[in-house]
This record gives C-alpha cells, structure tokens and sequence, in this order.
C-alpha cells in the first residue's frame, strides 16, 4: 500500500476553487492521490471508479509482475472482472485516509505542519465531492462505473444520489441506506479504545508516540465485526499455541500491524465519517433523485453480514425500483459476513462480470 | 446485587474437604454466597437451582415489596415459571464472581490478603463442582431442575453431562456445546480492553485506582455482542443528543456503571472460564454419558443470538437425543439475540412455564 511506484498525486483545489467541506471548512490544498489500470478510451467514457473500504488505500492491484498484490487483485486486469483490456480502473486513496490524499497527515500550508487531530470531521460526500474533483481534474466528465464495498459501498451508494444525472452505474456492496446503531456502536467502541490509550494526548501524540496499543485493539474489534462465526470457526476453531487461543494471537498480530500503517487520526475520522452516512440527511424529496438516475444499480449483500445484512440491499433497491431508478440487488450467499467482498472473489467475480458484460452488451 | 439482606453465606470446603480445581489449585475454605425463593419440601426433591450469567449474581428476584428487583424478576415467584409456591428456587453466586462467592475478592486465609491477580484461572465444570458442593451442604442430593443462560447456560450443560445421574431436568438457554473462536476473538478483545487500562499493573491494581476504563470498554463490547443490529436501531436509531449519538452514550453509560460494581481480575477470570468451556474436553465416550441421563434436557435458543445462534442448540439437542437423552430445542423466535434471555421474558416464561408443567403432570 505504501509503495508509490505507480501511484499519482494531485491538487484538486487552489484558492480559486477552494474545497469545501459539508461543515464549511475550507481547504485550499487538497491532495488525491491515486493509482490506474489499464488505458483510458479518447472519449473519456471507460472509466471505472473503484473506492476503497476503512482500510485500504488506492493500490487495488499490482501493476506488474515485479509489483505487490492490491487489496482487489483478483478483481483488476486483463480479463478479470474489472476488465482493464476494456476499462480504465481509476483507484484513488480516500479523503481523510492516510496515504496520500487529504488528511490528517497532510501538511496543513498556514502551519507547515500537520493537521492531526486539528484536521475536521469529514462526512461520506465529502468523500466523494474530492473524488468528483479528481474526475474533473483528469478531464473525466463521468465515471462509466462507480464500485465499492463498506465504506466504499457506502460512498458508491452516495455517488448515485448525489449525481444521478452522470450516467454511471453503480455497484454498491454491503453497504446500507444509513449506517446503523449498531454499526454505530461498535465504531463507538473503536473510537474509545483508541481514545484510551494514554498515548492518545487528545490527537497530539507524537509519531514516535502514537496510540498503538489503542489502534490495534480498535482494528481487532473492526475484525470481529467483519468476519462471522463460522469463517473463524473454519480458521481457528479451538487451537492454541503456546498456551494462548490462535484467534486471539491472530486479532493481535493484525492488530499491531495494522497500527503500525494506519494513523489514529484518520481512523477516527474515517469511522466518524462511517456514522455520518445516511442518504436520506438534508434530502427532503429523498429517493426522488433516482427517479432520474441514468445507469445501473446494483446492491449486492450476504446474510451473513453482522453489520448489514442482505435485507439492507434487498429493501433499498426495492426502494429505488419503486422511485423509478433501474436497481437492481443479489445475495451473494456466502459466509465471509461484512469481509465477503474481501475474500470471496469467485462469487464476487461472478456476478460483477455479469453486471459489467450486460452493460457492454446494451 | 450487593444487598445482602436476603443472601446467605456457606463456607464449603475445609481441611478436611478441600475445594480442588480442575488445574489442581486447593482452596481450603471456598465461601459461597446465595438466595433462596420457596420453601424447600420435606424430602429437599423441589430445587430449582439457577445459574447466573457473566455480569449477575445471587439476586435474581426481589424476596418481599420493599427489595429490590432481581435480574430475573419476571421468571422466579409465586405462579411465575419458576413458581415459588412449589419449588425452591436456589441461587447461588458463582465461583469466580465478585459478589461473595469464592473469587479474586475473597481473602486468601494464608496472606490475610485478597487474592486479587493471584486468583487462579477456572473452568465452568470448577463452578459447577462448587454449586454442587452447596447443595450437598445444604443436604440437597439433587436439584430437581438446573436451568440456566449464557454462561450460566454452559454451566447447566455441563451439569447435565457431569452429573448425568442426578434426574435433575437441565434447561441451557444460549448455551453451545463450546466455546466459539468468534466468542474466544470477543472475550480476548475484552481481556484486552482491561489490560490496555494503565491502571491494570497486571491485576495488582489498588481498589482506587482500579483499571475502570478499561473494564468499561470491555463492557461494552459485551453489549454489543449480546444485542442484535435490530434491537439496537429499535432503541436508539441514528439519535443524538448534544452531539453524541445516543448509541454511544448507553455504551458509556452502561461501561462506567458496570466498572462500578464489577471486579476486573474477577471479569478475566469468568471470560477465561467461558472460553475453557467444552464439553468434549478430556471425555473420549463423549456423548455417551447422556445415554444414562435421568431427567430431560431442554435447549432454547434464538436464531438472532450473534454467539451462539440456534444451529448450536439445535444440533446438540439432536446429538444428544441420538445418545439415548430425552433432548429437546426450541427457537424463541425473537430479535433480541443472545441478551434474550434477560430481555423477552414473556416468549422465555411461556416456553419454560410448558415445560415445567409437562414433567409436573409426569
């Protein structure tokens, strides 16, 4: 994720085209950084968006042989499901994440140092008006396709309210209307094991001093959240090693090597932003916008998924049926839970090349 | 819970009968703390003995007007499904708590000192070995129901296999077979909450500076696996209040409430007890002890319950049954999940009420 061989970066605002947040808060530098796959057509019209879920960042794919595996390897290239032989796959990192873009690692240019715990809450459109930004800037009218899961799911489904009039299909996995209490809850949970940490200082920790410890147990409960029953049960069932349970070494080796790429600063904003999502906020004729919606929906979920659950895709795309928009939604039927979009990519395949060749074929 | 008025207390073990556990650890005086409901027959054949959960104690119903209530209120009185006009409902608080039974809080006879950190690691057959023990103090041979949730739950399985000979009927709500990697990843989360708390010092904290943000956190990620996505939108939604949603507020609230009143060597070693729960451990003829079981055995359950869903009592109750037990299941058919037998009192007393009256009209 941190190598930048093949990454971009570039400013979308300057001071005369600032970028706003949904709170008002300006900025007048703000970095994307992002990677491609494949060829973008003359026209300007094969681009496929890829946004990427809490974790991630904008390397989806390796781009060579020589390079390392992306977090939707098996998704991204010549003949896969996201075909770059016909597409071009534009991945970049998200709006408050920490590798690259915007964010609290950014150097904030009034100070000549970094936004911290200084840097403001972000909302999912927020997330995706930065994005609509790079489009612009790449000389991209509209995405072909807008794709993602959780997080990312979360801001595919915002892309479809917010521009239904670009065209583009949208492909949104286990991701809901709104984010739920639950969902709520356990973020809540993340944030305060974080905030526990004495380390924490508020945000102002040090970089050599960071809340690791409050990080890493954050990331295990968001792992607990996203695996299910069964697929722990299939990897660790009761083994232990050494006197100690292999589920929970596993939770804590992920943990601390994820404290040790992550910031605690972008987390919390990005869980923040997480609860923030909910498509009906500030929409009074909410879900009017579909009615005009070119392109396609596609809600795909699993019931298996502690946090939202298929009837989340299903009642939702029933939803935008009846509003007049052509959504559409699939059971994934697996049991990876919440991470299924992380793991199951023969059924993900699957179903998302059939999606992507019923476009070409229209 | 900390009302002793009613409570009585037992000192079970001595020189002469030691209280051994499974790791060999001898207690020489091993107090036991308990309530009792009904007036116990002649011929002591009327127990109804109840085995608390992870957080409760000896106090599951208020003894007169003027007590407080219990945490199982609705199910334990006169005409309630544990009806107190006919049974003796016994409760006694269980090893390892810290509400007067033998645990981290008792003061080890040889130091004058509690035993804090030094408390050894249990098992739930250690508990049930103590709970049978204060029935044979109380010259009770055997209970005539055991019934019990969640870790109370595992106990009364474990009871049912441990002492198949007994007759006692055993009722395990939300109980499983064993411990799941899922429940071992949460515990470990919860384990890891306290012991992040700098206050920890490795168990050797003082009562006023005890790790109580810890043991707070760990808290609340018990609630969140006890509740279900949808009894937590039904209770909280997306509201807020002064900025903060009101998911995460209850989660504090109940977290700061619960440090208060909870031991935080005692939470570890219970959460250590739950993830040693096995019903296969160490028995080579397992299930085969149910073929000599006397008394029926009653698995009740829900499909919304994140731990331990009804697949779990469903596939035991038939195990079971194949060995020669008369076992049997049932799905509450509720959405409570694993809390729901805290919370759906009407769908548990009505399902219980039938089942004891059954073995009444036998």
């Amino acid at each position: 994720m941190n190598r930048q061989v093949f990454s971009k970066k570039i400013d979308v605002a300057s001071l005369k085209l600032p970028f706003i947040l949904e709170s008002g808060f300006t900025f007048e530098s703000a970095p994307v950084v992002y990677e491609t796959y494949g060829n973008l057509s003359e026209s300007r019209d094969n681009v496929i968006l890829v946004l990427h879920g809490l974790n991630a960042g904008s390397h989806g794919a390796s781009h060579d042989e020589r390079d390392v595996s992306g977090w939707w390897e098996p998704m991204i290239g010549s003949g896969k499901a996201l075909d770059t032989d016909r597409y071009f796959v534009l991945i970049p990192n998200g709006l408050g994440s920490c590798f690259g873009t915007l964010g609290p690692l950014t150097i904030n240019p009034v100070t000549g140092q970094k936004y911290g715990a200084d840097f403001p809450q972000i909302t999912v459109r927020d997330m995706i008006h930065l994005t609509r930004r790079l489009l612009t800037a790449l000389g991209i009218s509209a995405p072909s396709a807008v794709i993602g899961g959780s997080l990312g799911g979360m801001q595919a489904l915002e892309w479809a309210v917010s521009f239904p009039e670009d065209g583009a299909d949208v492909i949104g996995i286990v991701a809901p209307e709104r984010a739920s209490a639950q969902s709520i809850g356990f973020n809540h949970i993340m944030k305060q094991a974080v905030e526990n940490d004495p380390n924490w200082q508020g945000g102002y920790y040090e970089e050599n001093q960071s809340p690791e410890k409050g990080l890493a147990l954050a990331r295990a409960v968001g792992m607990m959240t996203y695996q299910t029953a069964e697929s722990a049960e299939q990897k660790f069932a009761r083994r232990r090693r050494e006197g100690q349970w292999e589920m929970g070494n596993y939770l804590d080796h992920q943990g601390v090597k994820f404290a040790l790429r992550f910031d605690a600063n972008s987390y919390l904003r990005l869980l923040g932003a997480m609860d923030s999502h909910d498509l009906t906020r500030g929409r009074a004729e909410y879900p009017k916008e579909l009615a005009g919606k070119k392109g396609r929906i596609f809600l795909i979920g699993d019931d298996s998924d502690l946090l939202y659950g298929i009837s989340n895709q299903k009642e939702l795309a029933e939803k935008w049926g009846e509003a007049g928009a052509d959504a559409r939604w699939h059971d994934l039927d697996t049991f990876y839970g919440h991470d299924s979009f992380l793991v199951d990519f023969p059924k993900l395949s699957a179903v998302i090349r059939d999606f992507m060749e019923e476009k070409g074929s229209r």
